[in-house]
């Protein structure tokens, strides 16, 4: 297998504990202005490299957590250095536009080319914002746009409409609905926040919408060994998804769903079940939304993780952030708001991050690297389960979709005394719902880093007993 | 007066009508892909300079609209050119960074410096986002965290509301609500938007928090010439805003106001009102959110456009984004919630942009540009009074704080047209709620381009008799 990012350091390598003397130094101080708890480590940007962090005490670390999974062609790629230092940028150095007033030129071929260029099947429009939130945030706006409009019969708004609005209560609107799943992560701000069902540490004392939720189906794996099992599960979570659908009494505008979800436990279900919920959504005439902020740009082995599933019909919206740099979604026509200023809010997006995703698609297309991901990711999830043969009173649950992948712990503490140990040794991992340890390496990652990933979980694991 | 942009354009410089025939071609390939009915022009960013707009089509604009408010120095300003150049900038360039996680350590130095440097008097702690509807939304989250946890005493969660806010309904927490005004815009996802009373535009078919709407005072122009009528109009809307408190029944966590309504038409009310809002909010225990998204880095004359009005104890909450690049909030410590992970994502704003904040605070600073906003927006609002005063069948109500500046039209078709004619002038204005016209030029708007500004749009008005 090719090395995809020459130069980069041999295998990690530790100077102190992580945090280490200076991370805590640092923390102190920003800790007095901002939350720094979550801190892993102050990062190096200069010195890190490929899939390295450097942390500022010198410490080099291989890195499978990725930025909570936003870093698509390592650190420091020389494609990025090299437009950063060149004036391929220079039409967007020196102000963040609205680019819904004056955008530049530029802005069109950014659209025209990777921005389209990588659209869902089936998609013709493309929103930008900056964050995953903010996406799905306008993907639950159209939605709702698209659901009203059907429930009027294609019919302008009233005068009543357009008072009541005023005050919030524009007639009927505020019982529609998005259902979403069990463990769902969408984002952070109130309405994304209303489709999130990840901890309650993200939703306590924030009021939220009156929503329905489902329990998602969570295949068990080997998937082979727990087939009718599994094939139980998505049934019940159909039956509660059509239930949902016919409670709702025409009020539900939406589902939303993560092809695998991330911060939920890295729990997957299978094609058939997201063909099957796309049926049901077009028979209940609700928009079918799809969440690859955390799957999309190639990470599960194929652009989008839904290319996976073999659908007539492709999702109604697709949101998507992270390894982009920016927020956004795509759209089917129909679900693209019919007035101007709809979907609007003063920045739409940063120029400068789509420039930089344009690079990064380059570099991707280049180099192969979705097709290589689908290999390493064939690796890795043949390791994970090695891992877990060798050490079945630890290891379970071995899965993935490319390099997106994950394996099961014991219990709780002890996953996190193994990450802990796993990050002394010089692997920065992160943990995935209660109990699990998630990869979200960058494309690059490659099969010499699934076996330096491997060794040191499994060392991390043996120094515990 | 000094010029603040040696070697900018001497006046604007028309070669088309605009939109000219690049923009529409632009405009034609752009709207296959996204909604382009709200483009004024594309913006040749490198040929634009200062105040002055350049576009495709090679004219040269005056602009006073500045990307909705968001140009703080002008364009391409030589010290943000020459950041991009060097290596100012290279610890922040190939990738972002999730800055909760890894941030680099120079985060710390910009958290330390800048973000708090300009940080309101009272505010120990600041957060960043990237826009300012995110910016709203996550005071809204530490009202709603810091009310909640008055109202339990000081308690934790029960395990009834662990179990419940996974469906969202943790008992209480829905009924707590946000007071805001009629006018008042404070972004469009679902949670800023229900605080939102802009347009109808805005709101129609999305679901909202059913908050209450108080009515904001609205002061007349020239206050000495309404000094009764405004007072009562205060009166009246305080007396909105204690009804809402007390029918809340301690539900309100919050109310959230801007120092000037932007988008709601310039409508300013007197350091008095804020005075009486922060006592009635202080007395019933709600937190005061000042959003200053639009009026904040010294548009107004101050830095925060709050600094004007003398209060006794601090706001609560300031949030803030457009001129700062990116969006943030800072805080009074009381404010921010106690557990980690409360108010968090993934990028939590973006250093690159914070790091151009940097240098756009160190060119205000130095070139001493708020000062000069005063005193040019003394000219501004002087000039407009004048126009007034010339065409009084057509203008009316001049008003300003530092060149954050209006003057009414007649009529709202008369407004728009007098809009179209100047910018055929060479100037790029926008309108403000119904028929008012608005300025929000650049910190380096001078009295020159006062002049110029207010040539065209008496000429505008001229050539429509």
């Amino acid at each position: 297998m090719t090395e995809h990012f020459p130069g980069e350091p041999k295998s990690a390598h530790m100077l102190t504990r992580v945090p280490g003397p200076a991370t805590e130094a640092l923390r102190a101080r920003h800790n007095r202005f901002q939350d720094a708890r979550s801190v892993h480590y102050y990062q190096d940007a200069r010195k890190s490299l490929g899939n390295y962090a450097v942390d500022v005490d010198g410490n080099t670390l291989l890195d499978v957590y990725g930025h909570i999974a936003c870093v698509p062609i390592g650190y420091n790629h020389p494609a990025l250095l090299e437009a950063f230092r060149s004036e391929r940028f220079a039409w967007l150095a020196a102000w963040r536009p609205a680019l819904g007033v004056a955008p530049p030129p530029e802005w069109v071929d950014l659209v025209e080319g990777p921005l389209m260029g990588c659209a869902p099947q089936g998609h013709d429009r493309v929103m930008t914002v900056t964050t995953g939130a903010e996406a799905v945030e306008n993907a639950l706006k159209a939605a709702f746009a698209w659901k009203a409009r059907r429930l009027r019969g294609g019919a302008s708004w009233t005068a009543e409409d357009l008072q009541l609005v005023m005050q919030n209560r524009q007639p009927g609107v505020n019982a529609l609905k998005v259902i979403s799943f069990e463990g769902g992560l969408h984002g952070r701000t109130l309405g994304a926040l209303s489709a999130t069902r990840s901890k309650a540490i993200h939703k306590l004392d924030f009021p939220a919408f009156d929503w329905p939720v489902v329990p998602f189906p969570a295949n068990r794996f080997p998937l082979d060994a727990h087939a009718a099992e599994n094939l139980e599960a998505e049934a019940r979570s159909l039956e509660a998804v059509e239930r949902a659908l016919r409670e709702g009494g025409g009020t539900v505008a939406a589902l939303i769903v993560e092809p695998i979800q991330g911060e939920g436990g890295d729990r997957h279900a299978s094609p058939a079940f997201f063909r099957a919920l796309r049926r049901l959504l077009t028979d209940y005439e609700a928009a079918f939304i799809v969440d690859e902020v955390q799957t999309g740009l190639g990470a599960t082995g194929t652009f989008w993780a839904h290319e996976q599933w073999g659908l007539d019909t492709p999702p109604d919206v697709v949101t998507w952030s992270k390894k982009f740099q920016l927020g956004g979604l795509h759209l089917r026509s129909e679900f693209a708001p019919q007035e101007a200023f709809r979907l609007f809010n003063t920045f739409l997006g940063d120029p400068l991050r789509a420039a930089q995703a344009e690079v990064i698609l380059e570099v991707v297309a280049r180099d192969g690297l979705i097709a290589h991901t689908r290999a390493t990711g064939e690796l890795l999830v043949a390791a994970l389960s090695g891992l877990c043969d060798r050490m079945p009173q630890l290891f379970s649950g071995a899965r993935g979709a490319g390099t997106f992948a994950a394996v099961d712990v014991r219990d709780a503490p002890t996953r996190d005394r193994i990450l802990d140990a796993a990050r002394q040794l010089g692997l920065e991992a992160g943990g995935s719902g209660d109990r699990s340890i998630r990869f979200r390496p960058a494309l690059i990652f490659g099969a010499r880093h699934v076996n330096e990933a491997l060794d040191r979980i499994e060392a991390a694991a043996r120094s515990l007993s």
